[in-house]
């Protein structure tokens, strides 16, 4: 159920009205439309609630239900796309912004190294794994906090934000205390209890699509993320599972058209884990540009066959400048005709 | 690694071996090969290591490396079938084992009636979700711990064990006192924190493959459970997710002969998940019953049409008494040519 | 359309009908259901013809409207199940038959002692490929007709029927004259060329699902075969495309059961090309027979390893013979129960 | 095996040599590769074949084995793009051709209509179905030859080339004689006895990926064109089968630079059968165009909603407009940097 309030509804009001219906069992979420307050009311409706207690309440302009499978996801009440800013950054709604960094932070030294370069070349935001979700039990599962240190004074010295993979409830704090922005992975996507987690975690998520979800069970899985208080979500294509076993993943770049028509929330390409070979990073970072994604994440490696893990799809500093070049000058082409 | 000891190692010889290993810095299990002991080294080697190091020690008969991607899980160190065995239960290694049940624990009403009808026609384990996993954060969650409790009097009261899916860490405890199984649902099959927790829980877990998970995938998923100290594993094929829309997911019958040359662990079926449609449970359990799964998890309501999930895929009391009778019967059948 | 037609309608007067609608334009076919004629029209009806046009003529009982999407394979006319008879044989409606032989006819020699075997053993249609669909072009494309005829003397001198694919219109008479039942192969499901020259050949047509066929596909080329004439059509599953790499398809045991609710036509496993392994044959052949699948086509050598192609699915004749004992075991169990 | 040539190998001795390895049972293509002649030996060679009685011929330089599973779409003998020119036009090695029309030929007028608003914002290949291969026996399956003859006549008139779909061998000649360019669709691509027919058919063939058709299948089913005779071939990316549904298939625009690390032919993108969407279009080929595809094509309608066959995915000429710009400009920037 939506309740449109007036448009001068005093914040004093609608706290109040919020606390009423919490009271009366509503889970709400207060949300503004074009500057208009709405309470979205999540749970707690049944077909049997008479509407009129709802639309006689003080500063009550309307009440309509929504048959939306997306209430906060959707574009029906934020028809505007959501635009992230951190610092001096921003991601959606216009920039083209580039992630980069290791798959995993190897040392204090490696992940300094990669910063400044990628940095240079045009890449604001710093990516590194501390925590690896790995296959295999006996897989290297990365440097936990000291790693995360390490990419936290590396972002700094670059002026970069941070990213980095979150892979259970337990860590969420840890995550947030170091990093700007964390990471869902694809194999954690459908992990509710960490999606509600993170739903209050005060920061932004970067929420990678599963394997073989559908884009209505990836809509869901960020649903839940706004529905548990977190408006700031990147939503991120990095290749579904095919029949096709040269290239790791199959990179369905339709899902950013598709997505755009569902959702306002920013949409962001992973070509590295799409392809998982480096000569093909640099054709989809362009075809990422050419649908307008918000941005791509990259993984760059200054040695990328020494790479601790996934080095068949590393990409050197050298090959992302280039990279960086063409995607900015596919970026303005878009934006200029 | 793999140390094989002499036959009459005495046992505080072997603990102060697997100390000492631990005190080099490597993680160690006890295993026993057709009553030999075995120390498996499971972290901390690399290819530097000098083999006469270890060749040397008290009691040591030979080592070798082991090139097996499934350490434990695998059928070289351990040719027959595990049992496991739980109060008067055996799963694995012989019988065929129904679980049955609601989807949801509805109400105590609910689980008692269809505990004793499933009981009567042959249902050894009860089957039912107390915590919902869910694709929108707005369905119904389940019941929480009085479902559980619910469950387990109902089960006890007919003789039965109990299964219920745990869904995260912080459940596991919860989970672990009320019912005789913990289930891994398809979506968490790479929860890789949900599974280490569960390797020191102390009751077998029954892991769900994943929608698209390969079998190495799959196996390596169990591997975690094992190297994390349960050896107590159950895998469950439901069916994994193809381009085919009328049928809910496909269901890999070919995945127990393929996985029964690749591990010792027994693997049950779950026809419901896999097709999602009533009339056609029966044939998916003859089905299992003819490659010789070690059993079946069917979802049975007395209501079908009114369960609060999944309400497709629910057979009644009358088609389960037919439907245990002819796996029965191809069970027999199979052990007696 | 359908046309329903009074129970004692002359054939004379069936006839005049047919060429009168003919000449008004109309595709027509004759069935015959329940013992009652009825006319089909399958082409030339839109949403403008006046019903009554047809109501009133001769012998018409009733004239109604179809919307299935199946008007000949379907159901809802032919609520029976097809038995397509061919001498003493009979596929569909209650036997399990078991077609089996070598991939490819290899040599006179060959084809003789794998039918004497597969005969003794139970089989009574032999299997055996002339003219060999192949990816690459630089393989053996098959014997042509003198494989064909090797065949078909082998198949006689053990009285079985002979089955062989055909891959281009201009081969059907060749075909035709040689073989008791024509294949289609899984890439030349949708040649639908092909299908429409084989609706009227005379003979039975096996017609393999494609790699990623959905079921409505499937059955949309059977009804290709009907509506150009052939009433006899063997559907066979025999594994689809996903993402898996250790079996060579994934069979879909579930077909089965799901197209036995759409369809009246006979249906058969190929459990061989489903896993391409000769270990996993027979567990998929005892899962066809659980599924109550009208039989079973395996790929038998009696020197697997040398076979010409495909050699690592072709199981020697002694599995064969175990294979069959359990299937026939399971198919009365299902029968008696 | 390939033998090389000496670079003056006058042409009649060339020949004598093709036709003595002729009578010596091989078969045999002749080709130049840096402008130097060589014989490559398709079939005929076995591992028994003493190496020096070719060696030893006159005007053989060298004689080598290959090993790559492409003879002749690989790289490794043609390094170089393949360059189709028909008229003025050129297919491959540069420009970013527009192939765009109607999905079916509906009317003279019509196609007429079509072809001179696509031709007007940049189409030089007019597509046009007159043959159509429909999944149900029961829908329109185009106008045929007259249809042909109605493209024909607009594409001249429009200055532009025509591509028409060619369902089976039969029709070749009759699809020779009026179109430029034969289209073999996703569902024939591995109709091996239309493959081989086209091989000889003097036109260059566009050859549509299947529907789950790994790069190995495609790049095999492209290498019985060649194998067959026909160097001009064209591959074409239309999507794949995958799980989704709301996207009629998914694109995989990794395709292109996978498969242009393997071969040598022209790669064109179909974004109207990838989405099945009109919104989602023009992103596609924005992407295809920033994956340096060597074109387009496209399903342009005056009234899209009017369309008899896939009425869902065709764009207006509007659109088609803004979407040339865009791809050429992305195409310009591509190149100029």
């Amino acid at each position: 159920m939506i309740i449109n309030l007036e448009f001068d509804t005093p914040l004093p009001a609608i706290e109040a009205l919020c606390d009423r219906l919490s009271f009366m069992g509503f889970t709400t979420q207060l949300y503004h439309h074009d500057e208009q307050p709405i309470i979205m009311v999540l749970q707690g409706i049944d077909a049997t609630i008479d509407q009129s207690a709802f639309s006689d309440l003080p500063y009550v302009k309307s009440v309509s239900f929504s048959n939306e499978k997306y209430k906060l996801v959707g574009r029906h009440l934020h028809s505007q796309p959501t635009k992230i800013k951190i610092g001096g950054h921003q991601i959606g709604g216009g920039p083209f912004v580039a992630m980069a960094g290791p798959c995993t932070i190897e040392s204090e030294d490696q992940i300094h190294t990669i910063a400044r370069l990628v940095a240079s070349k045009g890449a604001t935001i710093l990516r590194g794994g501390a925590f690896k979700p790995r296959t295999s039990p006996y897989d290297f599962q990365g440097l936990g906090e000291p790693g995360l240190r390490f990419m936290r004074d590396a972002a700094r010295a670059n002026g970069m934000l941070s990213i980095s993979e979150v892979m259970q409830t337990e860590e969420v704090d840890l995550l947030t205390e170091y990093v700007d922005i964390l990471q869902v992975g694809a194999r954690n996507m459908q992990n509710y209890s960490l999606l509600k987690r993170l739903g209050s975690c005060g920061k932004p998520v970067f929420l990678k699509r599963g394997l073989s979800a559908t884009y209505h069970e990836f809509l869901s899985a960020a649903e839940y993320l706004l529905a548990h208080g977190n408006p700031e979500v990147i939503l991120c294509e990095r290749g579904v599972r095919t029949f096709e076993t040269l290239s790791r993943n199959t990179l369905d770049i339709g899902a950013v058209p598709f997505l755009r028509e569902l959702t306002h929330l920013p949409i962001v390409i992973d070509p590295s884990h799409a392809c998982g070979r480096r000569t093909v990073v640099p054709a989809l970072s362009y075809a990422a540009a050419a649908v307008q994604a918000d941005g791509i994440m990259v993984e760059v490696h200054t040695d990328p066959d020494r790479s601790v893990s996934d080095a068949a799809q590393a990409i050197t500093p050298e090959t992302f400048e280039i990279l960086m070049k063409k995607c900015n000058a596919i970026h303005e082409v878009m934006n200029a005709i």
